[in-house]
């Protein structure tokens, strides 16, 4: 029986890792969401050896289907792709959290995730509206973090702080007066940031202890995964030197 | 006469700004670099009315033009597009310096000029082979900083240092014992970052003194522009706070 491909649609329960990197990481860290891996007839080398024997120990399936790359993958490149639940494990309530605040590009996303498991941060909430978060996009940009993190999505902020409970809140925020470089972040920890062109709104000013990171007025904003990399790297500093 | 148009070509002379604001950008920043402005009917609004005052000001024509949307901008959202000659200033030897050995993604060379810019570091040395500077994919992300910004190619690192002369380098490599977090920057700086998938070469352990990043070991690496964004924000974070 062959393995069954649809080009991916949100919410329909199934996306893909396009690349044998990432879906090797998939099958080393969530082999339980795993469906099923398509091959290419022209990889070749250590990664299809990696996949096949991961699949074997697992007990997955693996075909050669060249057709399925032409209707998942828009990339030349793309010799494997796995098929895996959109399954992700539920934040926890009393670790540090990144909360982002309609997130609306999968890149960002994606880069932000690396960055979070880089730094040992492994619980990201989500407030909706938001990018995907199982786009192949996302995933891909992601480098497969999403693979080693949990996430949560909610409706508003206030369901989110009435669903993990008392917590430090940073905001960040153009109009904070407190600078990151001053910042003293106490766990647990909620570091929040806004929409990429929107930034958070000004009734944030009011929670927790607002940040600014400083830069010059030459130009409007930091890219949204640098300041949320920056607020990592201040947070867990102690942690990793 | 009208404004003549044609896709985009690497070394071909001429570079677009695809939408409003990086053409407001461009206009107020290096308006002696433009060529001409098109505008798309559908435009409307502040954007549009800015960009016409702008180039009556400074003497520059514009015309409407819908069907060179078609030939220049694969988005839909893009109402304006500026074209620019492609040139930059040379950097300059006394100031610190980003350096940048065989960056090969646009939108992440993008990101690092915001970063750049947003941090004061107006210098910007890229060793080749690299992404084109001018592809307006590159120009889009950089959300306009590159009309802010030095920036010199050259075909080796001696040669770089050749041209600038005694410096104090600064190689961001995974197999660097200083961390980040103890690095104490002395003007003029380099900070030299390696090509997003290589790194840089074993070689640049000889050089200044290299520093490492330190992060779990659930992640290869950071992602490029965050690495560069934490060292900019540790080299600038007294100029700024």
């Amino acid at each position: 029986m062959s393995i069954n491909v649809k080009r991916y649609k949100k919410d329909c329960g199934i996306s893909y890792t396009l690349g044998t990197t990432l879906t090797i990481e998939l099958l080393q860290k969530r082999s339980d969401i795993v469906e099923g891996v398509l091959l290419h007839s022209q990889i070749e080398g250590v990664g299809a050896e990696r996949i096949k024997e991961l699949c074997n120990e697992k007990g997955i399936r693996f075909e050669t289907n060249d057709k399925a790359f032409n209707v998942l993958s828009q990339k030349e490149n793309c010799f494997a792709i796995g098929l895996f639940k959109t399954e992700v494990p539920s934040i926890l309530p009393d670790t540090d959290h990144v909360v982002l605040v309609n997130p609306s590009n999968s890149g960002n996303l994606g880069t932000i995730m690396r960055s979070c498991l880089g730094f040992g941060i492994k619980d990201i909430a989500i407030i909706i509206p938001c990018v995907d978060i199982f786009d192949p996009k996302t995933v891909r940009s992601s480098m497969g973090a999403l693979f080693g993190l949990r996430v949560s999505l909610y409706s508003s902020f206030d369901e989110y702080l009435a669903s993990v409970g008392e917590r430090n809140c940073y905001p960040f925020m153009l109009k904070a007066c407190s600078t990151l470089s001053k910042a003293n972040f106490i766990s647990p920890a909620s570091l929040v940031f806004g929409n990429e062109s929107s930034g958070l709104p000004d009734e944030f000013l009011n929670i927790g202890s607002p940040v600014i990171i400083k830069h010059s007025q030459e130009i409007d904003s930091l890219n949204l995964p640098t300041a949320v990399g920056l607020a990592l790297y201040k947070l867990t500093e102690k942690r990793f030197n």
